[in-house]
């Protein structure tokens, strides 16, 4: 009986690090390699990536990348974990576009090989072959994928939902996941990150409706639109509107120019001759016959509205003239940050508005259940979600009548073995969070993030000693110095007190003969911690640097 | 013409810090003395307070505390302040027994004088006088304040909603509000945080319903309710629906016993005989017998429900014999601790019901309109709540006819003063934010925060010297020690490549003459500095200490 691996890399316990294993005898190709953000107790760290050790245990297996569409958290692993497995990438045209411009970044992009496919075409790599089917998802050009194998076809929805309606291009290819649920489908992996909503979700499309009526209302203000810089379709719409009353558009944002960039080259954003000027242009014209698109819809502290809104952006000054449009929805954990945008802007006299200007990408419960309905897979893996969304997914395939045998809720790292016959997991591989920070790569782990934490909360206690190397003498020192505990300046009886105690501490060993420096700077930070403990409540890091003279 | 000064010294730029000044002639009352909890950037703080230079610079006009409701918001930061600015304290029944609650626990219980007043009730405090209006809040007890003085008469709602049908006590005092109005108010602080929410907020009472039918529901599980401590009412129903249903209750979370416990004594919670259980006697009965009442809805890390979640509860485990309700909602912010701790509830297998068991304890845009249209007044001042919700409020009292000269967004710190004939700031008094880390109140300030920002990014790197204090000579050192940078024992090449460049700077200098100590250790930042951006680009704190010997 044949046999296929699923091995989910990540994904499942977070939304991001999107990364999944198909292992067919000794051949692995992999769908997706996504980051994620840092959550707020990641001090310090710029981006997540997957552990890909198993990947790297089985580097000659590896027959290629194949990736859904051009998000973060399905990309933006790859020039990391390139840099550790070379393989080709397999990816449609704007998704392969967004890729470029990342392994460039990372001057890698000679290095790689990558090839475009189309819609409707299959690549075969080995034994498996790979089928990129047409869907829709808040970015242009995402696929879902058909892997075939000896064992059976798995496939894999990536982010999608159902839109009959799109801004650019077809509406999902339904027929063609018809088409294989009809001749069988070993294994669904579908998007759960709505599972828990009912309904449809709304077409990309009603937007444009939405801001005709927005720039209608408001042709005697200037009109600024933050938005996902990913959301092509969105943009045009933007621009489309724009254009039929009359108004320039400004880009803002490094991602978002780039992004508009790449489409444009690509073909995948049609923008009206005359439309876009420069920002230095924009005092050119009169503010009620502009538009801004820009990053920041997420409260992003460095991003463009951001910088907009607290008054330190370069060009554009917030004023009572301005309407300002969120097109976006906070992301769990922005809620804050993109209230403190709101209020800065509404301070400078701005309008916003934030309200029913926002569709989200990811197919609801009665989208979920045609994919199931269309594609009767035998056994159905709910991907891309916590899980409460997985659970959500696995509630819906129950009430389409599939049991529990069927239905398979996995952790990253579970080995998940598929035949006609039967599945089950079969064991773990290596798995888990790698930080990146600056140019480090895995540098930052547990003990330099609990220093962190330790610094971040209470600050750091100093102490040096210098000892004499013959006669065990104290030379100068103990001298304390403290950084993010105490204002030192307003400190000075504190820090006097503890360099008496630790004085006395340290005569006092060494008259008992005491010369062992872990001893002493044990004795130190018990004393020291023992006697911030009572005067602050606070437990500062406390280190001590002894020097030999 | 008499003058009235009205004079917030925190609660219109975030919620929390509520406290407000009411100046007539030489005397002075406060409304409010709440705190605010710390936000993510606030690293290592317990809890904020507001500056009250203003009170300590007027200390002898100050009359009194008039305490609105017994929420952290608006009682928290009494033992603080009280320290500084001794005066009576006046408040209805609940309010006081939690203030005293917190007096005791700061052991300045037996150093503040405390007045208890009831509904309809005026006290008289030098030329001004304060009456106790009922209202409807999520914690019973809660009060209006109108406040008479020669100037006329200004109402405070405090927090407020209208429940015709309240768990405990009466209906808002209506009739109290219009008697008022068609005397003639001066002015209305008004409570912003619902007022961008259209209709009414919904009974309390709605709720008594809702646990009825999901305990009818869930007769074979364990029931655990997580809810905020002080809904006293909240508590009561589901005491109520547990009795009836025969469940035993068990009540876990130090603020929700002691709440529970004042509540009791102070009969506002009436809980039927052989009800309530201790923690330890859980297991004596059938799991689906029992309800726990429980902290934590919020995700708060170290809350009873999350430790129940994370396994680390010492007498609860989860099972999936368990249904778990968050009665209420996240307050922004806290979306994603409160999705961890579902998560791990799920994947423990208990089941989670976190939608319609929780109403708001505030008032929607018909019930301002409703208080407005009661009392009428002259000038309107939106309080509580962040610029938007303040703004959101204006918005409403311009619908209903008040023009922009007779509404005022203030800011903290603002002096308004009010007569019949006119009404203006006319000034400013110090305001802000004080941090309070362990015993320490307002030792942490921007300098102290801005370290431990630097320190929770990139750590510290720290620089040790031996100076002969004769020639100058370097007897020990350069040596590099850090904490949080970088993990130290991976990083041995990059730590030597770095003494190297700083020794060989040093030797530079000194072959230079340079010998003073500022001068050096300001080369050291720069050539660590570099170096280390260049290498890791992350930008740790450098700090060095020389010792002469």
């Amino acid at each position: 009986m044949e046999k296929i691996k699923v091995i989910p890399l990540g994904g499942l316990e977070q939304i991001g690090l999107n990364m999944t294993v198909f292992e067919y005898e000794d051949e692995i190709i992999i769908v997706d390699c996504g980051l994620s953000f840092p959550t707020e107790d990641m001090l310090g760290i710029d981006l997540v990536i997957p552990d890909v050790t198993y990947l790297k245990q089985n580097r000659e297996k590896i027959k290629g990348f194949f990736i859904t569409h051009g998000h973060e958290d399905h990309i933006g692993a790859l020039p990391y974990i390139l840099k550790e497995v070379n393989a080709p990438i397999f990816a449609t045209s704007l998704t392969m576009g967004l890729i470029e411009h990342k392994l460039k970044e990372h001057k890698i992009d000679t290095l790689i090989d990558r090839i475009i496919v189309d819609f409707g075409c299959a690549v075969r790599v080995g034994q498996m072959s790979v089928e990129f089917i047409k869907t829709n998802h808040s970015i242009v050009d995402a696929a879902a994928l058909a892997i075939y194998s000896p064992a059976g076809v798995v496939i894999h929805t990536g982010d999608f939902k159902v839109d009959y309606t799109p801004v650019y291009g077809d509406a999902i290819d339904l027929q063609r996941f018809a088409e294989l649920g009809k001749k069988g489908v070993l294994a669904l992996l579908c998007d759960s990150t709505n599972a828990e909503r009912p309904g449809f979700t709304a077409s990309e499309k009603t937007l444009g409706k939405t801001f005709d009526s927005i720039f209608h209302e408001h042709e005697n203000r200037r009109i600024i639109v933050a938005t996902f810089a990913s959301n092509v379709d969105r943009v045009q719409q933007i621009i489309n509107t724009a254009s039929a009353y009359g108004r320039k558009v400004v880009v803002e944002g490094r991602s978002m120019v780039n992004i508009i960039q790449t489409a444009m080259e690509l073909n995948r954003l049609s923008v009206p001759d005359n439309t876009l000027i420069e920002g230095d242009e924009i005092l050119s014209y009169p503010a009620e016959k502009t538009v801004i698109i820009t990053t920041g819809s997420q409260g992003e502290s460095m991003a463009a509205l951001s910088r907009m809104a607290n008054g330190t952006h370069r060009k554009i000054k917030i004023s009572p003239m301005d309407t300002v449009i969120f097109s976006s929805h906070p992301i769990p954990g922005n809620e804050k940050a993109v209230t403190k945008v709101i209020n800065e802007l509404l301070l400078k006299g701005a309008e916003v508005i934030f309200q029913d200007t926002h569709v989200s990408g990811h197919a609801c419960q009665e989208e979920i259940k045609l994919i199931y309905t269309l594609t009767q897979p035998k056994y159905a893996i709910p991907v891309h979600g916590e899980y409460k969304h997985l659970l959500a997914q696995e509630k819906i395939a129950k009430e389409l009548g599939m049991t529990s045998d069927r239905i398979f809720i996995l952790r990253s790292g579970n080995v998940l073995e598929l035949s006609e016959n039967e599945a089950g997991i079969t064991g773990d591989v290596p798995c888990g969070a790698i930080y990146v920070d600056g140019l480090g790569v895995g540098d930052v782990g547990t003990t330099v993030m609990r220093e962190r934490q330790n610094l971040a909360e209470d600050g750091i206690v100093f102490v040096t000693l210098v000892i004499d190397g013959y006669t065990g003498e104290y030379l100068a020192g103990p001298t304390i110095t403290s950084r993010g505990f105490i204002y030192m300046k307003e400190a000075e009886d504190l820090l006097e007190e503890a360099t008496i105690l630790v004085t006395e501490k340290l005569e006092k060993l060494r008259g008992q003969g005491v010369s062992d420096w872990g001893r002493l700077k044990g004795a130190i930070k018990d004393v020291l911690g023992d006697f911030f403990r009572k005067k602050t409540k606070r437990n500062p890091m406390i280190l001590s640097v002894f020097e030999e003279v």
